[in-house]
């Protein structure tokens, strides 16, 4: 090893999920919307000005912002926004978890945790789920340096209730507390009216599942005043300009369009329970899901082998080779006709 | 203070270049190029399908990551794509700078070096510029955790010979050197080469200036394999999906026009070598400038008035209010009919 070796940091890097590319491929593997962004999306797309991509956008991405405080009735300076939530977490975890005490979050959760830990040198704890595979609150009141976790929680897709979510922060004005809701908007409760009376509860959210567009990375936190102005210092001391100007433009209307994203973020929900029915009926069982996914296990065939068949069929799902959860597929809710060609192939395969 | 807030990390945050928006104004202050991009990114948009932008985009970046490499004759691992220069820079800094000595930078130079430094913690020396305002190669052979400065330099425009800048890598084989080249299309000779030679070596260049797309906030680097390994894992750690599809789709359209390229950077360097001439002829004085801006201070009248004197008319130029530059303004180059306005107001005032 060279001498300048010496001096980089040396991460275990996080391994992006495969993005297969089948013209015929039912893509149930990285929780991706399976309906197309808003009609409004597409207008302001087709309305977009190529010259004006010669000029820095605003670095505070005020239409963004300004869009985001309206539609979730906050003000602006209770709104983060970043290059995806991924880049909202790992700016939150930068600029809080800067304690001795190590962070708590669970061993079964989203696999970015202990990745950005890692790489900002942040001791942490990893506390087991319950047998249910839930979170139990008063694993989260003890001495910490801060605490996240998703809700609904990933890959398990179960709910923490409103209540218990409120008790752990409570408990905790003396950490910052960072609930991940990436998949809030298929059915669970968000804390977001908790950010008036916590000012130490960071909400992320992201425009990536419920709102269609994961190809634009658009990621978004509700915070008290104080925490999103910490978190825009340290934003704007590491890249002023984040939100290129399509982000500006086509998440500003993505997140106008209130009656399309109910009526699509339903047609899942209708969609995932129709699922759940049927995977039961032919043997597979799963905590109960809130979210665009399910965390399914047979009663007789390995998940390794499942997912493995599938993919044969071009069906991709998820499979975590985890102890723990390696008996295990996530399972992302397409269309109705796509969650059919599922069941029937399974069915068929069983 | 809460107790939370005593684990958050605090930094003096960047204060970005102001963004005015006046229909008449004449924009010279945040070094943006005055053509549109390429016609082939206007093409690009154009087609562009908003279905697609439900699912995410090719965490490797593949379709820029080859375009870059063929444009720039390198192979794919030699090329790190990020979200602007200053993404590329930032998790450069985060990957690279991890030694207990001073990185070396010069004291007048791209404002964004220290406040990095200060996020992450990483010790640091600012280097005195000579009188002509130049970097001298000597300073940066001593002991250090790493080297960076742009080349030409910002806000002088001052380029160091190639050969000068290879004596500093050559003399530092124990320390990543980053060479920061987001003004090198305008004239100045481009390291890149020496890529192949020193493995230790980094070169940042950008889409912002002279691709005309600040907007869309597309930064690169080359270096190699080894180098561009190490920050592809820190930024997969950090963020997978940093480029958003336009960008993917924007960035490969826009580095592929290279007559559109070479036509519109030689009209900003025509344009550039005529206002020189005038600012000389008004009694201005400038370090020679290889950039799209010039740095120029005047014999009688101070900068801040003149800085004043040219808002009231909707110019913008960029005014530091910094010991060593306080008297200089930096002037983005326009279009010839933007400078022929500058300069016609310029005589009438002085």
């Amino acid at each position: 090893m060279s001498i300048w070796e010496e001096n980089v940091r040396k991460v275990v890097p996080y391994t992006p999920g495969e993005q297969p590319d089948f013209p015929d491929m039912i893509k149930l593997n990285t929780n991706e919307n399976p309906y197309p962004p808003s009609p409004l999306v597409e207008k302001a797309l087709k309305e977009m000005d190529a010259d004006a991509l010669r000029l820095y956008p605003a670095p505070a991405a005020d239409a963004l912002v300004e869009g985001l405080a309206a539609v979730y009735h906050v003000k602006k300076e209770q709104v983060f926004v970043g290059v995806g939530s991924d880049d909202v977490l790992a700016m939150a975890f930068l600029t809080f978890f800067n304690s001795d005490k190590p962070i708590l979050f669970p061993n079964i959760t989203y696999s970015f945790y202990d990745v950005w830990a890692d790489l900002f040198r942040i001791p942490y704890e990893q506390i087991p789920l319950n047998e249910e595979f839930a979170i139990v609150p008063e694993d989260y009141m003890k001495e910490n340096g801060g605490i996240i976790f998703p809700n609904p929680n990933a890959p398990t897709g179960v709910e923490m209730p409103f209540e218990e979510v409120e008790r752990i922060i409570a408990h905790n004005p003396e950490s910052v507390v960072i609930i991940d809701e990436a998949y809030v908007d298929f059915g669970a409760a968000s804390v977001l009216p908790l950010i008036e009376k916590y000012e130490n509860l960071l909400v992320v959210q992201t425009t990536s599942k419920s709102r269609s567009m994961a190809g634009m990375r658009i990621g978004f936190a509700f915070g008290s005043e104080k925490m999103i102005h910490y978190l825009n210092d340290a934003k704007y001391s590491f890249n002023s300009y984040t939100m290129n100007r399509p982000s500006l433009i086509l998440g500003s209307a993505a997140i106008q369009d209130e009656a399309y994203f109910r009526e699509t973020t339903a047609k899942i929900v209708t969609v995932r329970e129709w699922t759940k029915k049927e995977l039961k009926r032919l043997g597979f069982s799963f905590p109960d899901s809130k979210t665009n996914f399910i965390f399914a296990t047979h009663e007789h065939v390995p998940a390794k082998e499942l997912f493995e068949a599938l993919k044969k069929q071009h069906i991709f799902v998820r499979y975590f080779n985890k102890p723990g959860i390696d008996n295990y597929l996530r399972i992302t809710i397409g269309t109705e006709e796509q969650m059919k060609k599922l069941i029937a192939f399974l069915e068929q395969y069983l």
